[in-house]
């Protein structure tokens, strides 16, 4: 008797298959191009380094490049290391149905698996796509009341894809997929309470080496239970109250969940991007923030319970303080990472100004909406209303805006000629005879000399 | 401020540097010998071959062995064939408050880690312990809730307690420790529905290996959430309704969980125990099998409601079927591994017995009683009345019956020899220079011709 991961193995090696039409195609270089992007520019954060260090000490065999460093350890930290960097900045893709970042995972599965497998560029893509939908397929069906219950999806949704992307490398039959799915359930991870910390990064990074594992054991002969999705204590039950098989398998290639993935303008929590827009625009208008007397920012209920903290006091705090990026936004009048480092978070302006600030929760707003009043200490009054967000799915960013992301991120690490060679590297992976020349050529200059 | 994680952390390595007293030695030996038997046992196992397998596809460096077998792989697939054969026949050790077994996953971390950390007898000894105690004092604060919401908590507590015997091994002082315990949190596994398939035996394999992971990168300067145990959406709020953390932390190093933990005579759910007793008492006074006309068990209610099965056709069955044990006690006149083996469960003088075999529950008999009524052909009547079963905490295995089981499982493998002396290097196990004789002494001896 088949049961979900039968099926859900079946349709999914059907629709590797099968040749991408144009969307598809073109969402899931954008998904690639954009978490490669944050895999380089996140490259030498300290919790990368913790990760690469700890990979040395069992000795593991150096076979897998990491995208931005010099350093090749093994295939599962490598795996590790990538998701690590794709997500620690809380700047990468977001399927909003879901609240899942895709791409993270399934890139740390490319780079952990390509050394044993040594992948054509279309072979790859393909991979890559399927990883992300299949860990968007499960999640709506488990949607909302997962992460209601304090589980972070991208980490426990990452294995799923995590195992789809390092089968479909490995190609494995569809037989063996859905032994690989099965094992995939029994190793999911990843609580909420973690926000605000490395370990929310740790996630999807140790959900791509579960992934590769359950590939791997499945491969070799291992099988989890049957029904390991839909049966009584099982990923549904288990990890949440509500598991729709339907929703999950239903039109698996013809209908595809990855169309619907965004990318954030701005490295916070996304509920807090309608403010930030809003923000950004009153900024010209607001002049010197000293003379700023108050900021009423109505918003979306979900914006104070999942980003209130009104002073945060570093890096990651800021990440999900709704208030810090508004009034960063109007000091600097931008929005990128250097708003989010820790000495910027701190200094006093933007401290001031975020005590004047408050959050206005509101059930009529929608949650890529937001409007901020502000009141200068003069009494003029300023305000600015935000309907969609930027990089929301009704306004999404353009192939020129995400290339100039990928550019702000990639730079630092590899210079000024990396960006457009590794973006056309992405826009054209489908002819590629080797996937491997993309991380190759992710390595800093100086590891060539 | 200190959480949950920083005070065990500490009360941990408190104790893990006091002189463990006679009880607490002999019982941790007790739990070692046993699982390393099973471990043993369960060698040649089809999962243990394809975690050999899969351990070589990534190339890991054939750095550790695996007790009862001549490869050498990484480290972490070490940690997780361990694991796996140490627990895949359900015959290792129970702590019945929790129905944790915690020996499998504190026996795997010691395996993975002794070829990086070249521990000392004594040293593997305290880790070994401790990483028990550790999953016990985890579980009994989420105890019955956990296990009842769906989860294996020999998987969750275990990567939990695997955390604690790696940093042990590791020498991590008391705040790497608490480190290790935040990030273990976050890679607990395993659910209930596993139950009956090979995933069941995957959990404290792979607890062991993700509490590894743990140590490792804790180690290295990661960190979990604060609160990771306590807080909303942590270990405790995510896995169970309730959490202790005073129970969990009371007493550490005074009073040990660890001096609870049982061992199972017989390799079958161990609620069949008592009436397996009362058959294997009565099977010398029985005689021929043909010449019985009634079995009737009365037992505790939780038999039929647990083990209910009347006619098992296999392995895997008949380890959940009451009337199989009593059935194959009265046939064999002992009950091991090979009353439990496929071929033995179908056989027609022992499914003819069982068709004769009726359980009849009584609320007002005990757990660890059973009494058994037995009608001859002739008339003859016989009974059987066991007040505590053989292994439970009131009449627990001696260590004479400890060794037998020891042997039995240990002589196919390695031979007659190895059982006394890999029994003698446990007892002796603080004064041993190095850890590692011990898993170099059970690898099958023609691996060194």
């Amino acid at each position: 008797m088949q049961d979900v991961a039968d099926r859900f193995a079946r349709a999914l090696v059907r629709a590797a298959g099968k040749p991408f039409d144009e969307p598809l195609d073109r969402e899931a270089k954008r998904t690639l191009l954009n978490v490669l992007g944050l895999a380089i520019g996140a490259a030498r954060h300290p919790g990368v380094d913790a990760i690469v260090a700890a990979a040395g000490d069992l000795g593991g065999p150096p076979l897998a490049t990491i995208p931005g460093r010099i350093e090749r350890i093994d295939p599962l930290g490598a795996a590790l290391a990538t998701g690590f960097a794709a997500h620690v900045d809380d700047f990468d893709d977001t399927h909003l149905a879901t609240v899942i970042h895709p791409g993270a995972a399934a890139l740390a599965v490319l780079v952990g698996l390509t050394p044993a497998t040594a992948p054509t560029g279309a072979q790859a893509l393909v991979a890559f796509a399927l990883g992300c939908e299949a860990q968007l397929r499960a999640g709506v069906a488990i949607s909302p009341e997962h992460y209601d219950r304090g589980w972070h999806i991208t980490g426990t949704c990452g294995v799923v894809g995590g195992a789809v992307a390092a089968a479909l490398l490995l190609e494995l039959d569809e037989v063996a997929l859905a032994r690989a799915l099965r094992l995939a359930t029994t190793m999911t991870l990843g609580h909420r309470e973690s926000f605000g910390t490395m370990v929310k990064a740790f996630h999807p990074g140790k959900a791509a080496a579960n992934g590769i594992s359950a590939a791997l054991f499945a491969r070799a002969g291992l099988d989890g239970p049957a029904g390991a999705f839909e049966a009584r204590g099982g990923f549904g039950d288990a990890l949440s109250s509500r598991f729709d098989a339907e929703q999950m398998l239903d039109g698996i290639g013809a209908r595809w969940e990855l169309l619907a993935n965004t990318y954030k303008p701005y490295p916070c929590g996304i509920v807090a991007h309608p403010a930030i827009d809003a923000a950004l625009a009153l900024a010209p208008r607001a002049g010197a923030p000293v003379a700023i007397a108050r900021i009423d920012v109505h918003c979306h209920p979900l914006v104070p319970e999942l980003m209130g903290n009104p002073q945060p006091t570093d890096a990651l705090e800021a990440r999900f303080s709704a208030i810090h990026g508004v009034a960063a936004a109007l000091c600097d009048g931008r929005v990128g990472l250097a708003q989010y480092e820790t000495e910027r978070v701190r200094r006093d302006d933007v401290r001031a100004l975020r005590a004047k600030t408050a959050l206005r929760p509101d059930g009529a707003i929608a949650r890529d909406e937001a409007r901020i009043e502000l009141l200068l200490a003069d009494g003029t009054r300023h305000e600015e209303h935000v309907l969609h967000a930027r990089g929301s799915l009704a306004r999404p960013l353009t192939d020129d805006e995400l290339f100039e992301k990928f550019a702000g991120l990639v730079e630092p690490g590899l210079g000024a000629a990396a960006a457009p060679s590794l973006a056309a590297a992405v826009r054209t992976l489908e002819r590629a005879p080797a996937f491997a020349a993309l991380p190759a050529a992710s390595i800093p200059r100086h590891a060539h000399v």
